[in-house]
C-alpha cells in the first residue's frame, strides 16, 4: 500500500473551482494533468455544494482519464457522492477512523500534520499519507499558521517512515528541498494554479521533483 | 409519511455545543427533552469536528432516550456517522437528492426555503419537510438575510401540502402566527437555548403550539 501511495505524491495539486480568470477549473486540471500531475486534491470551502458536484464530477472524470487519484478536501459525504479516491482531512475535520468507516478500506485517506503530536494521531487515525507544513510562508491559506519548514518531514521520516508531501509555499525553487528532507512530493497550490501557463509549471515540477526523488535513492 | 413527519414538527429545537454558562449542550438538550420538544437538530459551524461526533452522540443518545428525532444540519457524512434520524440542508449545501443517495429512503430530509423558487426547489430535491425563514428578525444566523413575515408559508401550504416549520426570531410571543400562518410548528433556537430554565421555556413553547395547532383544525 505506501509503495502505490508514494507513486501518487511527487506532484500533488491543491486547487479550487474559481478558476484563474484565464482558465476554468476544469481546464486548469486538464492543463495540469498534461503537464504530469500525479495527484489532484478538490479543496473549495466557498462554493455552493451543488457546484462542487457538478464541477468536481467533471475534474473527476479528468483525473480518470489520466490515471490520476482524486481526493477531496475535507468533506467525506462529497467524496462518497463523487466516488472519489478518497479524502484529505485536517486535524479539526473528521478523524481519519471515521471516515475510514464511511469510505472503506480501498480509498486513500489523507491528514494533515504541522507538530509530531498531530502527526502521531494522523498515523493512529490510519493515514495512509500525511500532509506536512507549512513548510514555507504561504498567502493561499490564511490559517495556516506560521512556516515550520524542513525539519518536522525528517523527524516523520525516521519515526514512521510514513508517505508524506510537503504543502505550504512551495513552487520551483524549493521543491527539491522538500524531497531532499524525506518528501515523496510536493503539495503545490499557487505555483501550478497562479500561472499562465500550469502545463508547464507541472511539467517542470514534475521534472524538478523526479530528479530530486532520484538523487536521494 | 407527511403525518408522521407533522408530529414532530411543533417544537423544533435548534442547537449547537456551545452550551449557555449555565448549562452544557448535553444538559441543555436533557433540559428541552424533559420540557417536550418534538425535535432535535444539531447545528454547529465551527467545533472540531471529533467534539462534534463526541458530544454528538451523547446528544443523539438522550434523543433516542425520549423518542425524539435527532437531525444533523449540512453534514450528511456526520449524520452517517452518528446514524442521526436524518438532515437538514441549506440550499447551499449537499442537494436533497444526493443527501437521500447516502441516506436511504428512511431517513427525514428537511430543507431550507426563503422563496417560492427555493422552496420549489426543495419541493423537487425531495423535502420531506421544509424550513421556512426567516420569519422575523434574529440575531442568532449572521446571514439569514431580511426576515419575510409568514406570508409566505400561507403560500406554500396552498401550493403543496408539505410539513413545514417557520424558523428565525420565534419565542412565547409569536409562535402562535406561525402555527395560524400554516407551520406544523416552531423552529426555536435562541427562545430555548438563551433562556436560563430551557425546560420551561420548552414547555410553555409547546403549550403554546399545541394550543394553536388545535385552533387550527
Amino acid at each position: 500500500m505506501r509503495q502505490r501511495i508514494k507513486q501518487y505524491l511527487p506532484v500533488y495539486l491543491v486547487m479550487g473551482l474559481s478558476g484563474n480568470g484565464k482558465w476554468t477549473a476544469a481546464e486548469m486540471a486538464k492543463e495540469a494533468l498534461e503537464g504530469g500531475i500525479t495527484l489532484l486534491q478538490l479543496r473549495e470551502k466557498d462554493a455552493p455544494l451543488h457546484q462542487v458536484l457538478e464541477q468536481g464530477r467533471q475534474i473527476r472524470d479528468l483525473c480518470r482519464k489520466y490515471h490520476v487519484p482524486f481526493i477531496v478536501n475535507d468533506r467525506v459525504d462529497v467524496a462518497l457522492l463523487l466516488d472519489a479516491d478518497g479524502v484529505h482531512v485536517g486535524q479539526d475535520d473528521i478523524p481519519g477512523s471515521d471516515a475510514r468507516k464511511l469510505l472503506g478500506p480501498s480509498k486513500i485517506i489523507g491528514i494533515s500534520a504541522g507538530t509530531m503530536e498531530e502527526a502521531e494521531y494522523a498515523v493512529a487515525q490510519g493515514a495512509d499519507y500525511l500532509g506536512v507544513g507549512p513548510i514555507y510562508a504561504t498567502a493561499t491559506k490564511s490559517d495556516a499558521g506560521e512556516p515550520i519548514g524542513t525539519n518536522l518531514m525528517w523527524q516523520i521520516q525516521k519515526r514512521w517512515s510514513i508517505p508524506m508531501v510537503g504543502i505550504g509555499g512551495i513552487g520551483h525553487d524549493n521543491a527539491a528541498q522538500v524531497i531532499a528532507a524525506g518528501g515523496d512530493g510536493v503539495a503545490i497550490v499557487s505555483a501550478i494554479t497562479k500561472q499562465a501557463a500550469p502545463r508547464s509549471a507541472a511539467s517542470m515540477l514534475h521534472q524538478n521533483v523526479k530528479a530530486a526523488l532520484s538523487k536521494r535513492i
